[in-house]
């Protein structure tokens, strides 16, 4: 980050209040990534008049309305506080840096004049699940500059990020998340960005760029592997690592990086079909269907193979790996990314033999013993906390865990089972937060499960039902009108959804389409304390997500 | 544990079963340790007619009976579970093996003819701290049962036991914690045992036996060096263990071994007085005060010296000394330990260099930092979790801490943090226990904790007052009297005293006496939402506890 050279200024200022002998010293300082007489005009500009209080209450005000953009009402105190406590920090980030209709770009190292605001610093990895797709549904128009912001950055340096800071890219964890994120973003309706440019962008990183964790760059040896093959090789225990550019802490993550990448390519395929990109499609289709590779049958699990097409024995999906199991995984182990294909839970399913199989081991991701002591367990994955049996409450790639039992014909588990989370690891005390928040990432899993549906495989622009905490929620959206949820009967025990309404007319299914609520809409959920097993229990009303999924299928 | 020879007659009964097709099998069974004749005859006694759900109500009706001992009122449904689920709990152990008129002991392997019930199953080092005390206002004939049940034990095997299970005596943990136990009883009324053969086990325990943890039998050279000099010595960093009999995992424990048998004497110190035995006395006060050995000036800290009389140098006090720190503590690491001695908190404070700061050192306790990652200190401590900077609310020498406030003058504290602590690591959820729950150990924690009084020197028959949750509480004694407690104002925010009213009167301290409310009585306490500084502030106000208390005089 480039800093303005001096802070003289202030420092005389301190000192006059010193010699004043007053009790309370108050002060204002401006900040700019370009100057320092920038730095004095956005001072003038953000904080015009003198008062901590004025300030204060003007700040106050400022998150009032903010947060005031969802109405909640019935629930507990307590829930409410958990509530307005989640959405609160998903608006985190990112963070408008534009200085009146210019921003420097760490990027290119320039200062770009540009009318529109240039924001920096998300975290996609963690944020592309639940975070973004919570701000697409509350703030389109912003996620569009937030897009774009993102082109500008690929024009400057080369390189779709996917961890844009104020200083510029950051080479952190694996994946090509900006494609799911902005395909999300495109099939809800967000247009004001230049689609090209991004395409070109998570294209060029998924193909000619390095694939490698925390590594930015152009691609190498064991890209091109994995551009031959279809997944990322892993090393066999005790086998040198053969390629320099792996990074010695964060290693090949082979299984994540080759599922990441399978769910981002599809992504990219979507986009390429709106850009009537028909061989790209056709490529970045193949490509979405790698996960495929490292499905190993006789074990139901996700699991490494070497270049040799081996699988890595011997491994214990649970606990191999090294360091948060990035030999083979990466801050989760093999029973947790078993279940990360959010593009096409229908083509896990039949590799696992079928939906009541699937189930059955869903179920037993919820029971599977630790198989070891906790503080040996968390001593090697200390990122993945909070566990029932091997599902981790407390890192992202388990958000969407829950909700799969809505494409098994049982969700009344997926009920039960977010209401028992909610429950369990996001209490109103000190701790609220059951392991990694990063920046809004887990928060936002809080705010939809609370209001009741959720956005399961980003890009799909439909939302699931789940289980609404509370009466009546109001999402004031941005063009004015309101999508209200209702939640009739809902309480700690009637977790179970009864039936649904969407716009007045039952709906036989338990997901529902972003068009259908975009332009306002009310979705009526009457709950109850035992399952309704018959609702969402035939095939055809499953959610949408396989392969073969058309987003644009899903827009009105 | 001596097991009947058969199981064939419910063997018979289940093929029985199965042959008949049915597709419910009820089926009774009973448990003997003496016979199975007398198995049989339990069965007839405990269940003289079929039906499972007859059984089952008769059991809801006893727990409902059992539970309803204390009524509550006010609080929320989620405190009110939290309270009645703790108060269950408490009532775990321990467990009468009599059968018609007579019991087989494993302390001596026979049968004994007894019209006397014949308890056992106990984890005093767990439960002498809060949960025997609780049992003891509740149920003081019933202690008086169990106190004999270890007369008897001690009689039977020449040990007075501390962890007394069915079959027969557990070399568990370290300390003498009958002695508090039956103290603290005999202090609130407890009459109705064999005082002088209690005293003689808890007296041969401290002089004769073994005080090394894990090991029960003859003292050997490293007790003879306590008995000469007044602490445990530690071995020296990478010194070889010279006492055979230390137990190779659990190790020589010294900073606790010397804390907990300080106060244990303490409590044989004032047991002898009632019997007239004053050279005894005299011994026992001055290995009260042994605590005083350990104690480190320079660092606050009580801290482990070698045979030599030196510190053990390098050693850092939040980690060092092995797995649970054992070389050195145990389970806990020196800032817990530090806190540990309740028969004397005016030496302590006066160790430390006052009452303020004492005070202050405690409020560094709930800050002091880690040092390391969660994951390295819980692989090392696993027993020492939950967490607040050193403080740790997973163990039970952690439980009076947060009362130790009130003999400080800052009553607030201890209320502001006793509510903390309810709130963050008692939930109504999944994760209802912070830690090592014990056998009821800790559960009576919140039972006290809830009600808004707590014991917190074993010995002396006086309750301090905390942060009542319920507006109203009616303990009914088993003399058929009633012990109210009245919360008025109290909520969330309104956490603090105000005032207090005993028996009608004012009461200008944060304490009472056992005997003001053994007869049934009204403790009044009136809640705000900010502290009244001046209750509880006057040093003549505080609590009793030091080495000079005599709980005599706290009869009436």
């Amino acid at each position: 980050m480039r800093r303005p050279r001096s802070g003289r200024k202030l420092g005389k200022k301190a000192r006059l209040a010193a010699s004043s002998q007053a009790s309370t010293v108050e002060f204002r300082y401006g900040v700019s990534f370009i100057s320092v007489e920038q730095a004095e005009k956005n001072l003038r500009h953000e904080i015009p008049q003198w008062g901590f209080d004025r300030i204060k209450d003007a700040a106050k005000d400022r998150w009032n309305a903010t947060l005031g953009r969802i109405a909640v009402e019935g629930g507990t105190e307590a829930q409410r506080k958990v509530f307005y406590t989640a959405l609160y920090r998903c608006f985190e980030r990112m963070i408008n840096i534009s200085e009146d209709g210019q921003y420097y770009s760490a990027f290119d190292h320039k200062v770009h004049r540009d009318p529109r605001p240039f924001y920096v610093d998300n975290w996609l990895w963690d944020t592309f699940r639940a975070l973004e797709p919570l701000q697409t549904l509350l703030n389109p128009d912003v996620q569009a500059d937030k897009i774009q912001s993102y082109v500008r950055m690929y024009q400057q340096s080369g390189i779709m990020p996917t961890f844009a800071l104020a200083q510029g890219n950051n080479a952190c964890m694996n994946g090509n998340h900006s494609a799911p994120w902005i395909a999300d973003a495109w099939f809800k309706g967000v247009r004001n960005f230049d689609l090209a440019t991004a395409y070109e962008g998570v294209r060029k990183r998924s193909l000619e760029d390095t694939l490698l964790p925390w590594r930015l760059g152009p691609k190498g040896p064991l890209d091109d592997f994995y551009n031959a093959h279809g997944y990322m090789p892993a090393l066999r225990p005790g086998e040198r690592e053969t390629d320099p550019h792996v990074h010695p802490f964060e290693k090949r993550q082979p299984v994540p990086v080759t599922l990441e990448n399978s769910l981002d390519d599809w992504d990219i395929a979507q986009l390429a079909r709106v850009l009537n990109k028909q061989d790209d499609e056709k490529l970045f289709l193949e490509r979405a269907a790698n996960y495929k590779h490292l499905f190993r049958e006789d074990k139901e699990l996700m699991w490494p193979k070497d270049a040799d097409g081996k699988w890595i024995e011997p491994l214990d999906p649970k606990f191999s790996g090294g360091m948060g199991g990035r030999d083979y995984y990466d801050e989760n182990n093999g029973y947790t990314y078993t279940w990360d294909v959010a593009q096409d839970f229908n083509g896990l399913f039949a590799m696992m033999g079928g939906t009541a199989k699937a189930e059955a081991n869903l179920d037993q991701l919820f029971r599977e013993p630790l198989g070891r002591s906790k503080y040996e367990f968390q001593g090697k994955f200390p990122d993945s906390t909070s566990m029932i049996g091997q599902f981790s409450m407390g890192n992202e790639p388990s958000l969407a865990i829950p909700y799969i039992y809505n494409r098994l014909g049982a969700p009344w588990k997926t009920e039960k089972r977010v209401r028992m989370l909610l429950d369990a690891f996001f209490p109103d005390s000190l701790h609220g937060i059951p392991g990694d928040e990063d920046g809004g990432g887990m928060s936002a899993f809080v705010v939809f499960s609370m209001l009741g549906f959720y956005p399961v495989t980003p890009g799909i622009p439909t939302y699931d039902i789940g289980s609404p905490i509370f009466e009546k929620a109001t999402i004031h959206l941005k063009n004015g009108k309101d999508f209200v949820i209702v939640g009739r009967n809902t309480s700690r025990d009637n977790k179970y959804v009864q039936s649904v309404r969407l716009n007045g007319q039952p709906l036989n299914q338990i997901w529902f389409r972003h068009a259908e609520i975009a332009n306002g809409g009310t979705l009526e959920i009457t709950m109850g304390n035992s399952p309704n097993r018959d609702l969402g229990a035939d095939p055809a009303s499953f959610p949408p997500d396989s392969l073969e999924t058309r987003p644009e299928n899903f827009l009105q």
